[in-house]
């Protein structure tokens, strides 16, 4: 995430300085300035705040500790967004609690700490529900649908060993599922762009298409004007992503993400100001972007890893010259998002068709 | 131009490794890795193509001795575009005599070694014409309107001196100039943008509309067609700008440019594929990107140096969402061009306005 930053602040005249795990991480390459380090090391942080103050800190995720809030202030750096609304990303069960209280729509759902927590919540919705951490979870990862109150234990004994505190959720069988993407600044402007669909497969978001098809205006604006109660309420700085279930033409929040988001990588060539570039406006409070789309259509389609794309070869086998190609430098893991690419027009089912056909050439799956 | 090619780079995963003139030029700062010296320092070229060496060289401006091209070649690193091509960007009297035997209109001009060869030239084309130093001249630095071959002695004298070739130039009364933009990557593949408008204020692009407004379709298809021969038969790699006069309704070729050019800086936001990723593009040869436009209008106005831009206060002022701003991070030189603006929409004239408005808060110079 930090890597993407990087070529909209340098368009801007912003000085990227990152906190980087090593000189080799994908972001350290193109950022302006590193420091090595880790956010828990007060060191690290200290080299980060120190010389020239930054104008701002920002994240690229929401696991942020409490130590580097505090070294901010003291440094008189502001640090954003901030921690009382970053708790609202950090922590499932504390962003069910506010959904709650703001009167946002949320699957049915309770706190547990014991087997008949489980139990009792399993009986009362269909012997089915989606175990959740309440921390730390992402891409498929602290999130579990158990039948049999059972299949709780491990995770139950965990949480009880200071481990994250559990959660679980009504299994929603939803239609499809949307997310709405805004930005706020300081002074308050939220900007929302157009809600989109994405296609998930073994919980990883393989696809998202931008607007959300065949979705009702009605549908849209509200998933819209959840994204902006949610923005407002936690006074959110930067780029919020809420994740939403479509189910009988209802909406349900599922997840939030305070930060650019897989889900708005699509507007960086399908928008006329991309997440990257409003996140930066808006942490330094600078008028945000229009989020209009720059054509009717676009389709994003992430790069999973298995082997190290090669740029040279899948550029001339995708032989599309309306695929954009996005990819992070970073080391290849299974499963791993290394890049995506995005392909904008006229006709959805056709772009669909071609960024997966791209992606498939990037990851080296063939494709043909 | 090389610290605009760093964002395009990163999104690309291509690690760009940088000749800078010093560690606080603003390319450096953007680069992924920089080498510091300069062009005719071989020491300094040594130290570029060695450790990785890279896949490619390529250049920001034309002005590249003919001993880099020599070291390329013992390192065995393509060096893009070649000194062949590159020399009908750098001499203005081989670029003359080259669009003469390709049969590409130019002003009438002849070479001049002495004040009768300018009085000459001056008798023939009503008393007056342009004399151009062959090599070195920019933004109207190295061309002077004269008409009197006594204004030539000082220039004639320098030539003599070892100083550039000297030519001259039929003063042109040129309705509107023009220029195409195209790119060619060693296979042969040409891909052109729209043709457009750049409107010169002292001898300095201050604005440019693409598409050319009121430009007649066969004249545009016609300065393409220019464009291509040029590309084609200087077998120019890279970027190509042609710059050209409209009069009467005819093209005449003025300059050229073999790099990303000032009138190709809208193609960042109002093309599928900008100029500096198709520049990569077509030195690494992989395929070329769609050259579309993704609005029916973009005009990009430059932002020229006389206070440094305070990027929050301008943008704050500017106030419209849709305008794209660009800053170069250079120091402050009176004419200097340290940035530009680009806006798209429907209304050519409206977005003149507003990019006029936008380029002159940057700058300082008020706008209100």
């Amino acid at each position: 995430m930090a890597r993407m930053m990087a070529p909209v602040a340098t368009e801007l005249g912003i000085t990227l300085r990152v906190l980087v795990e090593s000189e080799q991480a994908s972001a350290a390459l193109a950022a302006h300035e590193t420091v090595v380090g880790v956010p828990t090391d007060p060191d690290a942080v200290a080299r980060l705040l120190s010389g020239v103050p930054p104008a701002v800190l920002t994240w690229e995720h929401e696991h942020i500790p409490a130590a580097v809030f505090d070294a901010c202030q003291r440094a008189g750096v502001p640090a954003l967004p901030e921690a009382a609304a970053l708790i609202s990303a950090q922590d499932k069960i504390v962003m069910r609690e506010n959904m709650d209280r703001w009167g946002l729509p949320s699957p049915a759902w309770a706190p547990v700490t014991s087997v008949e927590d489980v139990a009792d919540f399993l009986a009362a919705h269909d012997g089915i529900g989606v175990l959740k951490t309440a921390r730390g979870g992402y891409d498929g990862k602290g999130v579990r649908v158990i039948r049999d109150a059972a299949q709780a234990r491990e995770w139950l004994d965990m949480a009880r060993e200071n481990g994250p505190r559990l959660l679980i959720e009504q299994h929603v069988a939803f239609d499809r599922e949307l997310a709405a993407l805004v930005a706020r600044r300081p002074s308050g402007q939220v900007r929302a762009w157009p809600v989109v669909q994405s296609v998930q497969v073994d919980g990883m978001c393989s696809e998202v298409i931008a607007p959300a098809p065949d979705v009702p205006a009605t549908v849209a604006t509200q998933a819209q004007q959840i994204a902006r109660t949610i923005a407002t309420q936690t006074e959110v700085v930067g780029v919020l992503a809420v994740e939403m279930f479509l189910v009988g033409g209802q909406l349900m929040v599922n997840e939030l993400a305070m930060r650019p988001h897989n889900s708005g990588h699509w507007t960086m060539d399908g928008a006329v100001t991309g997440q990257f570039e409003q996140h930066l406006r808006a942490v330094l409070d600078l008028p945000l972007g229009s989020t209009e789309p720059t054509a009717p259509w676009s389709v994003m389609a992430n790069v999973l890893g298995s082997a190290r794309p090669a740029l040279t070869d899948a550029l001339a086998e995708i032989d599309d010259s309306d695929v954009r190609v996005h990819l992070y430098g970073k080391e290849v893991r299974p499963g791993r998002k290394l890049g995506h690419v995005t392909v904008s027009g006229n006709d959805v089912d056709d772009l669909r068709a071609r960024a997966a056909h791209a992606a498939a050439i990037v990851r080296g799956g063939g494709g043909r």
